[in-house]
C-alpha cells in the first residue's frame, strides 16, 4: 500500500478543536456597562437578578370588572349574577369595578370578569354571565418572576425579550462582556485588494472582507491586517504586530497539507505553542492548522474561500463564543430535511455538504448544491444550509433524513 | 345565544394583513451607496451583475502539479507515468510544472494532479499514480460565476457570502435601500421609563425599548417618541409628530377589543383611511389595529408585553420587511418538531402558542411554555420558537408533529 503524503498527519477535527480551545489562555472577557438600548446581542457579563417582584402587584391580565368571585356564584347567561358597578377605591359584596389589563385589582377583589362575559345595564349594574375562581384573570405579585430569582444568566446573548424583562425589572444599564478583537490577514501574492487595479493574474481577495462580516456577525470587532506577500518574515511580522492589538489572528491563505506552509512556519517563528494542529481530516479545509501564540488563538484558514468558510465554521465560530464569553458555543438553527440526491464523502473525514434546503406543504428537501471546487463562493450564496457527514459515514444516500445547519433563509416553494 | 361583545368584529389575521399592506403607499425605499465593508445586511437595491468571469482564468483547485492527461494514460500506483518537472511558463509532453490551489493553469497543461497521488523522485523527476481526465482539478474561467450572469439579486439581505462573491467580482461598493426609519410610542398613565423612580403602582414601560430592539435586529432605525399619557390629544400630537419624521409609527398600549380605544380614537382623529383593521382573530394579540394615515403604516399594538410581541410578529415584520425593500418577508428558521404536551386554543383564532424546543440524538421536542396570562414577558426568555394553530384547529394533540418558528437558540440535551 502506498503511503500518501501528507494525509497519514491529519488530526480528526474534534480533537483539533478540543486541543486547540484547551491551550487559550484568555480568562474570561472584560466587563463594561452598557445602557440597556445599547445592550442587544452583547453577552450578559453578570446574571441579571430581579431586584423585585414581577408584577409589582396583583393586576388584571384582562379587560373587564374586578370583582368577588363568591358572588358570581351559579351565574350562568341564562340566570346572571348582577353586580353595582363602583368607583371607590375598594369594592364590597355584590359590587364590581371596571378594570383594564395591567390595573391592579383593587382592595376586596379577588377576580376579574371579561367584558364580553357581561352586559352593562342602564341602572348602573352589570349583568355577568360566568362563574369564576378567587384568582382568575389576576396575575399576581411575583407571577412573573420573583424579587432574587435570576431573570437571565451570565453568558447569554441578550436579544430583545431579555431587554424588555430587563426593563421590566428597572434595569436601565447592563453588565455585559467587551467585545473581542479579531485581527484578519490575508496572504498571497496573487491576491489585490478590492477596489484596486489587479496586475495581470492576481485575483481580488474576498476571504479577508468576508471573515470580517461574519466576525461581526457574531458580535466581535475586527482589524484589518492587510494582505502580506508570500514570504514567511513578511507574515510573522504582520502576525506579531496583530497579537499586539488583538484579542485572535485568523489568517488565509499560505497554508497547504502538501507543503507550502508559509503561515505555519511564520508562526513557528513567534514563540510557544505555536501550530498545534496542521492538517484536519475535515473537507473541505484539510489544511487549516490550528495555534497559540501568547496564550492567544490564531486560526490559520486556507486561501480557498469554501475551505475557509467550512474552517472558521469548524474551528472560528467556537473560538469567538468563547472569547465573547458566552456560555457554549452558539448553535445554527437546525432543520431536518430529506436529502434529495445521494453526496460522496470520504471514510475518516468529516465533511460539510452544501444544500439548499426547501419547504413545500411543511416537508423539508435539500439538494445538495453541485460544487466545481471547493473555491466557487456562490456555492455559498445559492446554498442555505450544511450537512454533516461524520467520519463514520461513506456518503448519504438519496431520501435520508438529514439534520442541516442553517446559514441562510429556508427557501418556500 | 348570547352575542359576545367586541368578538362579532374581529377580522381574520391574513385578511387583515393584506389589506394593511396594499393600503401602504410608500414606494420602493430610497438608494444609498455604502462601502462593502458597510453592507452587511443592508438590503441590496440594484441587481449585482458579475463584471467579468470568475475565476478570470483557467486555475488550479488543489495543490499539486499541472499536467497534459494525456501523459498519464495507464498509470497506476503499480505502474506510475514518469514525468519531467519543470520552471518553464509553457509545459510540453511528458513534463510537469508545480503548481498551488488558485494559480493559472500554465499553457500548455490541461489537468493538475494532486501532490498525495505523487512522488517526487531526486532526479528532478514524479512518478504519477493516476491517470486524469482533461479538466481534472482545474476550475475553468468562469465556471462560479459568467460575466453579465446576476450574481445577486435587488431585495436580498446582504450576508458574509454576498459580501465575499462582491469583493470578489471587483465591487468595493454597493447600491442599498437607505433604512427605514420606525417611530415607536408607549402609551399609560401607568407607564414609567426605565431609569425613572415609579410612583405608586406605575410600571416600568418594557415595550418600547422591546420594539426598538426588535426593529434593530431587523435593520431598522428607530425614533423613541416616549409615553405618552391616556389622553387621546396627547397621543394625536404624538403621532402627528412621529408621521414628520418616521416610515412608520408603532404604538403600544390604548386599544383593546372591549372598548378603551384612545390610540385607534387618535389616529381617526388624523386623516384617511385611519385605522383600517380593529380586532383581530388572533391569541394572543386580539386588540391590535392596523391604521394608515399619509399613506404611511401605523401599527397600534397591545400594551401587555406578549401581545404586543405576537401583535409586531404578524404585523410589525411583514411591514418592515417591505419598508426594507426585501423582495418577501423573511421566514424565521423554522423546525419541525413533537409537541410535548397538548396545546388549547379556540375555532376561528389563529394561536401562538410559545415553546422550548430541544434536541436530543436528533430528535427533536417542543414543549409548551405556561403561560399565567400573556403578560409574563419570562415566557419569551424561557421560549425559543412558535408554533401557530391555524383557524380551522382546535388545540394541537401532545405527539402531533408541528412546525416550530424559532426566534431564539434550539437548546441541545
Amino acid at each position: 500500500m502506498v503511503k500518501l503524503k501528507g494525509f497519514q498527519k491529519l488530526t480528526l477535527t474534534d480533537q483539533a478543536l478540543t486541543t486547540w480551545l484547551g491551550a487559550i489562555q484568555a480568562g474570561k472577557p472584560m466587563v463594561e456597562t452598557v445602557a440597556l438600548q445599547d445592550a442587544l446581542h452583547r453577552v450578559l457579563a453578570v446574571d441579571l437578578v430581579a431586584g423585585e417582584d414581577l408584577p409589582r402587584f396583583d393586576k388584571s391580565a384582562v379587560d373587564g370588572y374586578s370583582v368577588k368571585a363568591a358572588d358570581l356564584s351559579g351565574a350562568t347567561q341564562f340566570k346572571p349574577a348582577i353586580l353595582q358597578l363602583t368607583d371607590n377605591q375598594e369594592i364590597t359584596e355584590k359590587q364590581a369595578k371596571q378594570i383594564w389589563t395591567g390595573n391592579p385589582i383593587p382592595k376586596g377583589a379577588d377576580a376579574v370578569v371579561m367584558l364580553e362575559n357581561t352586559k352593562k345595564r342602564e341602572s348602573g349594574e352589570i349583568e355577568v354571565w360566568s362563574q369564576l375562581a378567587p384568582g382568575d384573570n389576576v396575575s399576581k405579585k411575583g407571577e412573573d418572576i420573583k424579587k432574587d430569582e435570576v431573570a437571565t444568566k451570565a453568558g447569554t446573548r441578550i436579544n430583545p425579550y431579555h431587554i424588555a424583562l430587563a426593563a421590566a425589572l428597572g434595569n436601565n444599564i447592563l453588565k455585559v462582556y467587551r467585545k473581542p478583537n479579531i485581527a484578519i490577514l490575508a496572504t498571497g501574492n496573487e491576491l489585490a485588494e478590492v477596489g484596486t487595479k489587479p496586475l495581470g493574474n492576481q485575483i481580488f481577495d474576498s476571504n479577508k472582507i468576508m471573515l470580517q462580516a461574519i466576525c461581526q456577525e457574531l458580535g466581535a470587532e475586527t482589524i484589518d491586517m492587510g494582505i502580506a506577500k508570500d514570504d514567511t518574515d513578511e507574515i510573522a511580522e504582520k502576525i506579531k504586530t496583530a497579537l499586539k492589538a488583538a484579542d485572535a489572528v485568523i489568517t488565509t491563505g499560505g497554508t497547504s497539507v502538501g507543503g507550502y506552509d508559509l503561515v505555519p512556519d511564520a508562526v513557528n517563528q513567534l514563540g510557544k505553542p505555536g501550530v498545534m494542529v496542521h492538517g484536519v481530516a475535515l473537507r473541505p479545509a484539510m489544511p487549516t492548522a490550528v495555534a497559540v501564540l501568547e496564550g492567544k488563538p490564531v486560526l490559520i484558514l486556507s486561501g480557498n474561500p469554501v475551505a475557509a468558510v467550512i474552517g472558521f465554521e469548524v474551528f472560528g465560530r467556537p473560538m469567538i463564543c468563547k472569547l465573547l464569553g458566552l456560555s457554549k458555543t452558539e448553535p445554527r438553527p437546525a432543520v431536518k430535511a430529506v436529502l434529495a440526491r445521494k453526496v460522496a464523502s470520504a471514510l475518516g473525514r468529516k465533511t460539510y455538504i452544501r444544500v439548499k434546503v426547501t419547504s413545500k406543504n411543511g416537508e423539508f428537501t435539500a439538494l445538495p448544491v453541485s460544487a466545481k471546487g471547493s473555491g466557487a463562493i456562490t456555492t455559498m450564496t445559492t446554498s442555505n444550509g450544511f450537512v454533516i457527514v461524520p467520519e463514520n459515514r461513506e456518503g448519504i444516500s438519496e431520501g435520508e433524513t438529514v439534520i442541516v445547519h442553517m446559514f441562510a433563509d429556508l427557501e418556500e416553494e
